[in-house]
């Protein structure tokens, strides 16, 4: 029970928000595998905090590569990847240790691990932990993107604002990856002013706001994936449901599948070029667990986040009373915003594992 | 990758729906735990085929334990159970070799596994597969059970018709385990006769309709679980997404957090009987991937069975042509209600699991 | 902690000496492969009871292959195999409930399991849950055959009688599969003379004897295995300690290596037919952990029989008292020999399950 | 196929000798454990290179924890280790780059990762890595002889020349850790004298020694572990073989049982002040797999060095033709020496692993 997953290729993270560091191995890349610096970077830099609309913790986020990389490219060994912690007020964080804040992780920290827990910021429930889960995503992403399989999400909505989704049968790399080069990751930039507006409205409210990510993947071949328990969906299921803060994860037409009827939900099959295709892609590009060669498409809900302002009720666990409390420190008035290239990240890892185990030979 | 899960207690899936048998093996129960034959043989009869509103195909589903039972209680070592088909009608699905079903597993079978797939009936695909899960899980419900943690499920929508769901905060024994007493599992039963005519005339249409299945746990100590990938909603959705048909799983109030703003989603702590609860449970009983104490709430929802009467367009594989086609056989118009029993068994499970990794003094 | 192990071929055992039957599934054959039902049959038949200097038990070890075979092939989905126990006098057993057998698992199994535990035959832990093993292996066996990938075995030596050992460098597939076509598996049919000799005296004598099996392959790609962790002997040492009655296991030269200098023990690289090759082959065909393309030698010491007829010291558990003990029943004199295809059989199915994670095109 | 190992407590281990660092992750340690920093130095140094009869290459191994712990205890979240690696020479293996050297692992490193492998000083196969596996070691090993459980290691013997053993019956634990008290790591000063003078003589003449060390375990609780594969023997064999230089692995009298009779190898129950234990200990203190409750004992045998400055053949690869070679460089005439502490940390892993999953009561 732990912070690893992955079958061939293996990723143990590391780390607490105040703490030293942050850090993750991945064990399994293939060998002679190019890594692209900048980009790693650039898309660790859409996760990290102090940009608009999210904390003004200001984190340089500068990943040390410490092992199984030479000359710039994998050695198939082991690559290990630490992020120092800096910028840190644990007094923020001082009088809230009796008080357990509504919604978040400190109370279950207690529970799990009692006293010697290190709660200061989250501790090891920090959202800083998916910080080296994006380093070591990025790399992954680079290496299915050099066979053209592509990986982009986009804030499917916040609050109740949504964005234009992907186009689930014609899903073009354009599209695909362009939310992730604006500074607000959207398809649609109207829909973003105004869920960039709501934000800032609830943020000056002291209050937070839930999302929705949308993820989607193209050019991954057809054929992987695994009954029962390695359909796609439980790899990625399993690991979505490991990045703070999602409460649900769907596939395809996800929970709008449970309305309809058969007839109106099954994806008929037809001929394109002379590959068999589906002429609408309700089945988010998996059918009974496996790749159909259609674009892969899931969407993972956030919820608000639950460090607020605000006053709320809570309990003071040295004097057994109820009592308030109102969350000082600097929060992401949405964490959906930032969790987009981490729910990318995630994909890409586990579905770099599937390829590996499954179809080694594509990555030749 | 397969068909295999769990962590100190292995679960092992095995055989196709036109084969000798379906069957499993549970490697890691506790020693000396009662095994309530007739408990078991009820669970499994809720998932049988042959019920009202469900396929007309007729199994026995008569489980054989050929190990780690000794005088009807477990001796440690691995439970193996053997369940034999019979009642099959290959030439049904004959026909259909060359056309794959829109929204059916045997197209995936086929890129999967190429001609040497067992395509006959879904083969290792198919929901018969979920009979020895029943039965398995059957078996640690009955273990947490005995120490007053207990799982239930209903049908929480068929179609666009709703159940009245489980109250999230004063979840009650009674409330949770009687849908699993009815013939159709629901806690409203006016509900459920609307669903029931609902079924009813999606089969005469040739038709047939998704739906949500909600499950609940309550007793369960607080707690367990762990970070980053081991969050209970890690295991669980890696397993419920593993059964068959299963497009979406939400923890706690799921996508409809991301509509909510922090304040509204967050529950204040507070005292109840000297023990720390929440006064509400969107958070659905699992904080930070950790149980609270409250009760455990999720859903999982299922797409309408993808065979039904109605044409739908297919291509003919042997001649690369486009076709239409009509599945004959027979096919649960809604697989969501035989589906109820197989959510509690691998909620069981899965949750037997993580109390034996990290509570295992919790089962003495 | 279970009866079950693999990476990509995940085998899961399951059964007891007493119960209702023994059996396993192997979850990751690939699919297409050919079964030949009387090689398995053959190979089933070398580890039976019931040969000459075996137990008398008379089993008919039948196995009933449940799933994943169609039409003489494997789909790819997960393959079952049941045996059934027959010929059971559990009464020999009663007697000794309260008087643990010295050397014997039964005072193991209570410790582990308690009062449930099944110890009649030596319950989970009895040779007789090799069988399924041996007839899952005998499936691996052929796929690697199929490859031109032979694996064999032989009594390297019984109490001090030895036989001659495989040559290292020069191992023909002729010589390495001879010992199993024979009554009496050795290379040297004097010194398995000597060897019947010696254990039918031990067996008069109402003693067993000890002994080491060395298995050979050829034919093994080169390049396959990994740091740390997954060196081909760590996959190998662990399945080939879960063998009941191993107490030792080497590679190459093994434990000789320790006696050695390094100009003495280093393999010299040379050409032969413009292959990289070793002159000598004391490492055994692997080297750092990864094959070398040279032939892969291992050996694994079995204990001798800890059940035997002479009297013993012992201690009866509900008295509380020491006492004497001598063990009746039926019981091999000398395990390693039916240990042969036993080893054989672990050895085929960590090495398939070696090249299905690392060099899965080679199976194409 | 990986760096890693374990259940409950999952280790990973990167670097490479010639990178920035070698690290480690042990994710599964239980909360509010003391970390010894000074007792986790002195078995660091017990390992570390610059010793008397080991290489003179300077490394200060200090240990850098970046998670995991806080206020000098463990949190229960994973712990992570780096220690950089300074003094490196990377132009003394430059000339090696085309002469694979005999018996050593970059020829393996080659044929598994091609020429993206860091091959510098043995890359991730070095030696080098064993120091974060002793740094996470020796914390599993004060956590366990906070309970009374204490692991110990000595060099049985370097070449032909042996050390007493530990006495399998009475083991007391001033025997057992008295050799890692000591300079040169015997029970016997007299033997360790002789074994350094080989020592020395087969450094003067360029050449190296093999050596057994043998490990004891003391106060381990009886009935853990697993039948079929999770034995003790399976889960130590296993990561034992992942030692580099490791040849064979046997637990109690291992090999030399094989030469034996039963009622020679058999060990009598007997009763010790009220307790069942044995007469004699042949057994190694597993029983089927099991922990019988006297003490453990096992012994691995290590290779001698393979970098020897004695001339030796190989292959040119560059021109695919013979030639000789002489590997300068800096070079353990012994590795078993600085083994020794690698064997106690790696059994100390393994047994921890072994409670947490099966007895974590024990534990509190």
């Amino acid at each position: 029970m732990s912070s690893t997953f992955g079958n061939t290729l293996k990723i143990s993270i590391f780390g607490e928000s105040h703490g030293a560091a942050a850090g993750g191995v991945a064990d399994g890349f293939p060998p002679g595998e190019k890594i692209d610096e900048k980009e790693l970077l650039k898309m660790l830099a859409r996760r990290r905090p102090g940009q608009k609309n999210t904390t003004s913790r200001a984190e340089s986020d500068l990943p040390e590569i410490l092992s199984g990389v030479y000359n710039d490219q994998t050695t198939g060994t082991p690559v290990s990847v630490v992020i120092r912690n800096c910028d840190m007020y644990s007094r923020d964080y001082e009088t809230l240790k009796n008080v357990p804040r509504p919604g978040h992780a400190d109370y279950a920290a207690l529970l799990r691990y009692g006293e010697a827990a290190d709660r200061r910021g989250g501790g090891h429930f920090s959202g800083r932990l998916t910080a080296p889960l994006v380093a070591l995503g990025a790399i992954a992403r680079q290496i299915l993107a050099r066979r053209n399989i592509y990986v982009g999400a986009h804030l499917a909505s916040v609050w109740n604002i949504t964005d234009r989704a992907f186009d689930a049968v014609k899903l073009e790399r354009e599209t695909l990856l362009a939310p992730g080069e604006k500074e607000f990751p959207v398809c649609d930039d109207a829909a973003g002013l105004l869920m960039q507006r709501a934000i800032e409205t609830a943020a000056m409210e002291g209050d937070s706001l839930g999302g929705v990510v949308e993820c989607g993947v193209i050019g991954f071949p057809e054929g992987v994936g695994s009954p029962m328990f390695d359909r796609i969906e439980c790899g990625l299921g399993k690991v979505l449901f490991g990045i703070p803060a999602v409460r649900g994860v769907e596939f395809g037409n996800g929970f709008a599948a449970a309305l309809l009827k058969g007839s109106a939900n099954n994806d008929a099959f037809c001929l394109a070029d002379g590959n068999i295709r589906t002429a609408t892609n309700r089945h988010g590009g998996i059918l009974g667990g496996i790749s159909s060669g259609m674009p892969i498409l899931l969407r993972a809900a956030f919820k608000p986040t639950p460090s607020i302002a605000k006053e709320q009720k809570s309990v003071d666990l040295s004097l057994m009373k109820e009592t308030t409390l109102a969350v000082g420190g600097r929060h992401d008035p949405c964490v959906a915003i930032r969790a987009v290239p981490v729910v990318e990240a995630v994909t890409s890892l586990v579905l770099l594992d599937f390829l590996l185990t499954e179809k080694p030979d594509f990555l030749r």
